[in-house]
């Protein structure tokens, strides 16, 4: 499977979902997928609100069962920002791995990483992950994920006889 | 918003709160705090009971809204450390980088940080954070958290507009 | 107290338990704790399903009363990787940073280390430590957490009166 990850991209910005702000942080990762991971199967900008949040979300894990869906923005401290919440309500088996090694790689340039709220976990069959709203912020976090992605797919699907030799 | 922060620092410890041993975290923090971040609007030593740390969290998150609420103790392992079961009791949205990060420095230094159970997260206006109970430690946690406290206090507060070039 | 702890070792592995593949990382996590840490009081190799994870765990806690408890394995996103779910349901206060301790330091050799969704926590006065599968992967956790095993046994015993120089 080279390149073979279906990806769902949601940005979640009220602002940017209303037309007050260009969305930089969706396209760009749109077009790192389509570089280096896979095929983009749905691209949504969605308001700060946990319900459209999460239907969002679960039309891209149950809907179009894409194997990775990246949520960008609503991961801080405003009032606003519920993208954790609304992805807690719908995952199954979190994976706190990947959140951790996002603040934690990230604090290393940025004090205010340890702020983000994202969370990670398994659908069905598709991987969520939180990642800042920035577009700097979404670039580094799809680099530090991306050695492990296709691997986790393949985890997920239950194409891995054998996991006896791997450290997850 | 210089040094205009507003905190309160609760103390968990039965042996302080009898009189049998002498809180020095809790004037240690309050003298850190007046010193560098802003106002102490309430300083508490209570028990560690639930019900007990979960009455002063209420009353420093609802009745002063204080902006930062900082739990010293009760988060090791003891059979009656319940600081963060207390906690996750009354906050509304986790923000589970501080405590990663509180632990991943104190880890440099000492191993036993990984017994920390502490946690922290926003409850209405109010951030709070569990830290461990040694002044040492205190001391130490005060540092580490420091350098984002005013911008997490800007961020719940909705004072921030755009967040779309922050990390968090 | 010296090489005092006792200590159940749990693998979950469908195929090891259906006798299909022979477990290795149970046997060496048992030579270890035998040399360095204390006794094995109990040593079980079981499917991957939540319920028969969940009833080993019990007995070793409820019954058996193991100072500690190993689970080895089971911590992946294959659809049948389910022993945090399982630790989930028997722990009664949660201990993340031995988890995020292990995540950590493995990350530092093998960016997989990220994908492991291992938990701890503690039941009555067993800790319970959930560790990745792979022998070499058991072996590097086991030699993580040992510094601050008999440490964690003592305070969860409530025999360590004044914690108040203790970073924990």
């Amino acid at each position: 499977m080279e390149k073979g990850v279906s990806v769902a991209v949601l940005t979640v910005s009220t602002r940017s979902s209303a037309g007050l702000r260009e969305d930089t942080s969706g396209p760009a990762v749109c077009a790192l997928v389509e570089q280096k991971l896979g095929k983009v199967v749905r691209y949504a900008v969605v308001t700060d609100a946990v319900e459209a949040i999460r239907g969002e979300l679960l039309k891209a894990c149950d809907e179009l069962k894409a194997d990775v869906v990246f949520t960008l923005g609503g991961t801080g401290l405003a009032p606003t920002d519920v993208t954790p919440e609304a992805t807690a309500s719908v995952i199954e088996r979190p994976v706190p791995g990947i959140s951790e090694t996002l603040r934690a790689k990230s604090l290393e340039k940025t004090k205010t990483a340890m702020l983000s709220r994202g969370i990670a976990g398994v659908r069905g069959t598709s991987l969520v992950v939180n990642m800042p709203g920035s577009e700097k912020a979404v670039r580094e976090s799809f680099e530090i994920v991306l050695p492990v992605l296709e691997h986790a797919v393949e985890l997920i699907h239950g194409r891995v006889k054998d996991c006896g030799r791997s450290n997850a």
